[in-house]
């Protein structure tokens, strides 16, 4: 099967790059199933809505991953636990957290479990993330061998660490998080795809999708700054294409993929 | 001018590389100058000795840059205040900090001034990269527009903000730290060269240049490890190459390199 | 002279603590100055407004002092350049923050500098707290040799280590930021008062002031939530009294205060 | 019962100061059991040694408890599977962590079940106190209500919470880590003890028991720096006592103890 993923949505303007892009990188791609990173999908650039998410959805999006930014929105927690194809990293604290960490699709006939975790190294203090996905993992595979895992995190060594540890365990662990295209796509020795981070979609020449000028009067000034997402210029879309052999679940290619629009859309 | 810029020498293996790689390299891009970060050059992976400084440079090195391992191998406290072209983070703390963090090289008959400074988010609590940079630039072209700097840091966010702040007065930022190349390579609007991380140097299977078990075992136990350099397997090499129009400093081409061998080297 | 100094004031709370206590400590203790940590003055808990400094002055108060809350109210930037005795951290980045972080007061017919510092340990970055202050010091003890710092800091080691450094040219080095008073108080050996934290004063049974109903959530489920000052119950009132040899600048005694109350104030 | 817990016992001088004033102050004291944190106390006041542990015990402690530093010297791992009263922080990861988290002790004709925990805030990523804590005890209270718990932790207010949190579930929570004993002793409102910082027993007049050279050079240069334990000068041994009821686990009474002395020992 092939799947095509898309990292962290920003704003209106990632949320129209869906809309606008998705049927063209469909018609090019041919991917069985899209996956998209929604955290930051509000007009704030924080959290997603119930309208956002159907809206996704709607535009043929078929799994709507989190992060840190799951619960910035406090609507989330409203519909998340109704919202069956969206889904927050695992490793939230069990029993006292809303939605689920994992979702389960037909592709081909076959069973695509699609997981989203959340690392720790200079993040926020969740539960383990490598025992945690040890044991999810270990019991998903007694359904199916098609595994897909967004892991949202900060540190290159966090990253790379889950996918070696994963490695022939899942089909593929792809990075979300530093809004930055990594460009080291690539099929581990035991056949899991890796690539540290997809990159953001939404405005192209913001701060990772934001204002200039408040970030970097943030860092000149060390004052609290209010971030607004960057509404004017071109878009950007950043994803990945993942084909994984349905019998083994193995990955057998992983590339990236960007698109740039300079157009200005709904 | 072209300038060759290379990511995080590590270990025998990354000296190596650029042993065998870059008469290569030279040969097909033809670079007037060529830099390369070596925090991580010595065969355990932190710090760099005179020798392999030396080797460097022999081996067709013209400035080596560092970062947050400057210090790792103490003998650098001897020898870097008489080596040239050795650079460490201009912003560790003023006057207590040995060597320097810039210089000046003839290129083409110009000259270019390199810059190395560091980043504080998730990182140890240097002086202000973003007030040092503006006023040493500043300084700087008087003698020059043409202004690389090597920007170590982790969050994309603040390499970014360095190179926005600094569009236009500078010909480019280049980031190292996280041992991954970005997918990013562009002109800024003001003509400023960007790229968030050039990636590394060194053993291409490993964690960043480390054996896995170390580091994964360090995330699965939260037990000190001991990290150690991984010494077999093929080399990679990361970089990337900058055109700067020597009359106004502006940026005119970015792209990044890697190459990546299978054959064991001497 | 005799030096009262008391811990961040939070809330209303602490604001009524001030106004009722004060002047009983004063009968008591009879301090020829107060210094009062104020940046957690608001109803909110969170940064001080015009009229909350003005009232503190108003009863009693010689100086206010701020930390990492400075910037929470943003009303703070239109007031601070006018507020004589009012200070933030001196090591906030130069050149583009208000206010000033020393102030000169006459006590005894002596001029006592009153300095603000912020640590960086586990905190912003900001400018580098032990250069700025030795070269501080050295100035303005071309004035005087009465020098008290407010040092808001979160680690115990940084605390210690600005009060080693500035041993025997200050008279003394007071922590805050932990709302925790410790057990401490001592004479370093080149005489200058130390104490790590002096403690908070406002709402006693409180998370350090705040409601524990959220503070504890949030530990359990790592979601966002929204912190509010206790508003009920009983206060605290925690402080300091320093003497200081008006002639040599030496303290010759720091010992701890605590005042709870249980009755409500106006 | 009564309890005499300890502070971070750092390098040798911590080791001699329990050998002499243990005695001592049962006498004056008189507890039924001793606790003592040995997280610091080999002569390089790094984790501990399996003869110092013995040392302990033979000289009058009752149960050993460990933090962040538990695995610094390598040798734990070979014995602390055989020591019975040594434990380390309960919320290591699972099933890959040697010792134990806690341990039962049988005092006055009844057990006291003795834990250690350690805080996630500004430290290693572990596995969460608070949900842990919460099953531990749900689970021991079937056999006790007289619980006594060392967390190590940095922050003032996960200490705090922690002990909220587990207010009139436990006897006690103290916490360590710091190394500077506050001075909040108290009873919380469902009977829990509390103390936030019980401070550190060796060197009186060090960095937290380290030469003030390093340490303060650290800060001053942001190099790394060999910290090692003062080994001349006055000790100081620091701790709490705590009355329980022994019918109900509700404590009665906590009040700080601190001993200087001015001498060689041994
Ligand atoms: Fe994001
Ligand atoms: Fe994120
Ligand atoms: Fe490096
Ligand atoms: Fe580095
Ligand atoms: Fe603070
Ligand atoms: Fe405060
Ligand atoms: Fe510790
Ligand atoms: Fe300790």
């Amino acid at each position: 099967m092939r799947i095509l993923f898309i990292g962290d949505v920003v704003g209106d303007k990632g949320v129209s790059m869906i809309q606008h892009y998705l049927p063209v990188i469909k018609q090019e791609v041919r991917p069985q199933v899209t996956i998209v990173n929604g955290e930051n999908a509000t007009a704030m650039g924080r959290g997603i809505t119930q309208s956002i998410y159907k809206k996704l959805m709607g535009d043929g999006v078929d799994v709507v991953t989190l992060g840190n930014h799951a619960w910035s929105n406090r609507e989330i927690l409203d519909f998340i636990d109704d919202a069956n194809r969206l889904i927050r990293p695992y490793n939230f604290p069990k029993n006292v957290t809303p939605g689920k960490g994992y979702t389960l699709v037909n592709v081909n006939g076959k069973q695509l479990a699609v997981l989203n975790f959340q690392g720790r190294v200079f993040m926020d203090n969740l539960d383990d993330p490598f025992s945690l996905a040890e044991s999810l993992v270990t019991e998903l595979r007694q359904k199916t061998n098609c595994i897909f895992m967004d892991f949202h995190a900060e540190a290159t060594s966090e990253k790379l660490a889950m996918a070696r540890f994963l490695d022939g365990k899942v089909s593929a662990v792809v990075g979300t998080h530093t809004h930055v295209q990594t460009n080291d796509p690539r099929i581990l020795p035991q056949k899991t795809a890796f690539l540290t981070d997809v990159g953001m979609t939404g405005p192209a020449d913001g701060m990772l999708g934001m204002k200039p000028e408040s970030v970097i009067s943030r860092f000149i000034n060390q004052r609290p700054a209010r971030f607004e997402v960057l509404e004017t210029g071109r878009g950007v879309l950043s994803g990945c294409v993942i084909d994984i052999d349905d019998k083994t679940g193995h990955a057998t290619a992983i590339k990236t993929i960007k698109y740039l629009d300079d157009q200005a859309h709904g």
